[in-house]
């Protein structure tokens, strides 16, 4: 029996995020095709929520080809890598030139860019777009970044946005650049994510260790924050952690959890991207080596049978100081939280220019307000600052930003020198601000190491009164300076 | 006419450093093949330094390759990637089973990895050799490491010990392991050589700008350190550079020399790797990054122009405390450099069990006492205490690098702390103090990231108090909590 095309938009992969998406799909109006290896998941989401909209299952993927309207556009949510790669070829093989297949997953963006040009030369659109939000957003609403071309996107904008989050009125999802362009945004999203938890940790330890405080108290206090230009869904969810109280032990819940951070890649991959790129994302790399050295069982179990000297984590604050101590805190997190922006952000210009996309950084800050992780009042501002040039080279240049890092700045130090005295590990906040005072330098040190390597390796020198590289000859009587 | 068998060894690509390693290879009696795609550079070497010892100069490959006695080795010199894979592919067509190809470039480790496993397919040797210490080692003793199998390291080590550089009476030179080990350990080798450069770069911008001395005089404060435990070439020739006066305009060398950092690549890798594998090298990141930040110059010029604000970078130090803080910053630099070593050292071995290399990590430190630029006393000590086993886990449990972190910390404290309010970027010193911070936290605040992991992904957590992972269902009345 031939099937008849009746869907408009197909989900393949239906596990968590694959139903969650499908249902919001066609919760919004949309005819939803369904496919997933197995068949019992397809039925399954039928059986216990058909009544979310219209739903055209199907158990072989030549049927749900078959079920999709033309151009037939069909969204893949499995697992990154090989998983992807099989289920891309089965649909380009049983699709047809025109046709969209779209790779909803965590993709690394040069795989992207790989498969987007092997699929185009099929006659076939490929747009690989980044889902943000987890599986509840996926439901209600996530924050969306499709890559892939401008013809792509004529068909998929008004699905996606049917079903993206809204922010002021706004749904969060742009086409971002051809190819790639989504894939990377979503990895740097992920990246700062990284950088965020990582300052929202440092905070807590601060007041946890160093401040000798209880986590419920310190809930209160991140509640308190989320009143202020600090005000985000991580914030606001930190607070609800730490308020938490274990059932089987009446301890804070936190105290109860194993304090071994995990990752999934994306936060590595945004690291290892900016360094071949050469862009500086100190915040992130600490907030990844940080995870890092936090699964580090061995060494760390080891370091305390050493029993390596130090303070004993301290902040030394009198009772009368630690509220000026904790709106300290509140001001380093806030200067700290704006360099991992700019930070970020530099890296997605960067990518761009690299890869030849041109992204409209106001518009990603704009749909990061709504459906994400990193999902703030802060991007209003910061969309402000791209919308009006401002932070056209950084985001730390824009005055709104510059005028904030002002205004934290002797609060950021302050912390900084009090936590490095009392033996707490802020490595987020401490790298921040040296890549604040490395960027206001006029001059770096960067001269000597250009001097030792010459001296080393003859790797030359550039000099500050004229152009031209140059090579001291270090060997030789006289040291002769000679123009390389 | 048939070309007689005679050389032992031969060298293909006759550069700066190809020519070295083959003026030093025949000037310790090795009789050496020479071949070069330009026959000009084979010609200009045994005209200029037919002196130096028997060479045996080719024009074709097939020559060459007829000049060598078996097994047949020849050791390639030319520029990593495509270069290098086409000499290997013309060698390997030319060689018969059990002769070795050596490349001795800066390649990729998985590169080497790759090749070996091509070449090994053919029945030939490959050997993957780091080699340190630039032109001038390569012509008077550089550092090696070999990679490759035990087979062709005995008809390959002779050889090679009859040119590395001599420190304390033994060889620079060791077998690092099969296959990619020998270029895996030159990459951390250098990694840990950015480090140590930024390490001292930052000691000097205390004293420029932090204290306001000149060149010359922390030039001699360089010299007084190098009779100290921080005794090393790095800090001799910083010495040497800081000294130097420039010829055209009677100013100090290094005020002359334009701030912006150059890189080759394997920083970079070092840093990329150690992300791959889990490791935290956060003094090698932050090298390899303030290396990128001072070579940004459409940021750095920005930001002089938005005129970014804070501190004057100047520590507030009375004359009478001066030569307290200069002590104080020798602390803090070896403190740091410390970790530095731990941390690469860390790579190496997680670098050795994820691909399942045996390597002597004492033998290592010794290889590097000489021949390199990272040579220094120092590595007698890390030698040591892998040796004992004391540095099993990590360099910084060993007792010698204890002490010797317990009696700098205070001083390495002070001066970040005053780095830090005075408004001067020390990002190598202060992650690594955040690092020793870190890996001595009994607890650390992870355990709020895994909480709120669990929060916004359902990521799970592992309890303290039994094995297992659970996830708390967050968004239910009760927020009861399930093993997952």
């Amino acid at each position: 029996m031939a099937v008849e095309a009746t869907a408009n938009i197909g989900v393949v992969g239906l596990a968590a995020m694959g139903s969650n998406l499908a249902r919001n799909l066609a919760r919004h109006g949309n005819t939803v095709a369904l496919y997933n290896r197995h068949v019992e998941r397809t039925e399954k989401l039928v059986r216990e929520h058909g009544d979310d909209g219209e739903f055209v299952p199907s158990a072989t993927v030549a049927d749900f080809v078959a079920s999709l309207k033309r151009p037939r556009t069909a969204i893949i949510m499995v697992k990154a890598g090989a998983p992807t790669d099989a289920v891309i070829n089965e649909l380009a093989d049983a699709m047809e030139p025109g046709d969209i297949i779209v790779d909803g997953g965590n993709s690394y963006f040069e795989d992207t860019i790989r498969r987007e040009k092997a699929i185009r030369a099929r006659g076939l659109h490929f747009v690989g777009c980044g889902v943000s939000g987890g599986e509840e957003g996926a439901l209600n609403g996530p924050s969306l970044m499709p890559g892939g071309t401008e013809e792509s996107w004529r068909t998929l904008g008004p699905i996606l946005t049917s079903i993206a989050a809204v922010a002021e009125g706004e749904p969060c999802v742009t086409h971002i650049g051809e190819n790639g362009a989504g894939h990377f945004v979503k990895m740097v999203h992920n990246g700062i994510e990284y950088a965020d938890m990582q300052l929202i940790a440092e905070s807590y330890d601060l007041m946890r260790r160093g401040l000798g405080m209880e986590p419920a108290e310190i809930g209160d206090v991140f509640a308190a924050w989320n009143g202020t230009e600090l005000n985000s869904y991580l914030i606001e969810i930190t607070a609800d952690v730490l308020h938490e109280v274990d059932k089987a032990t009446g301890r804070p819940l936190v105290d109860v959890i194993v304090d071994h951070a995990g990752m999934k890649g994306t936060g590595t991959w945004t690291v290892q991207t900016a360094l071949t790129l050469g862009v500086p994302v100190t915040g992130i790399a600490e907030a990844v080596f940080a995870r890092g050295l936090s699964s580090q069982t061995v060494q760390r179990g080891a370091a305390a049978k050493a029993g390596l000297s130090g303070p004993q984590a301290r902040l030394d604050v009198s009772a009368a100081d630690r509220d000026a101590v904790i709106e300290d805190i509140r001001h380093a997190l806030y200067a700290s939280k704006i360099v991992a922006y700019a930070q970020g952000f530099d890296e997605i210009m960067s990518g761009a220019k690299e890869y030849g996309w041109n992204i409209d950084l106001a518009a990603v800050a704009r749909i990061w307000r709504g459906g994400c992780i990193i999902r703030a009042q802060f991007l209003n501002v910061v969309s402000d600052a791209f919308e009006s040039g401002d932070a056209d080279v950084s985001l730390l240049f824009a005055p709104y930003f510059r005028k904030a890092v002002d205004e934290a700045q002797e609060s950021w130090r302050r912390v900084v020198a009090k936590a490095v005295e009392g033996g707490l590990p802020v490595p987020a906040f401490s790298s921040s601000l040296a890549y604040y005072d490395g960027l206001r330098s006029g001059r770096l040190p960067a001269a000597l190491i250009q001097g030792q390597r010459d001296f080393f390796g003859a790797h030359t020198y550039g000099r500050v009164d004229r152009p031209g590289a140059f090579h001291t000859l270090w060997a030789e009587p006289g040291r002769p300076e000679v123009e390389a």
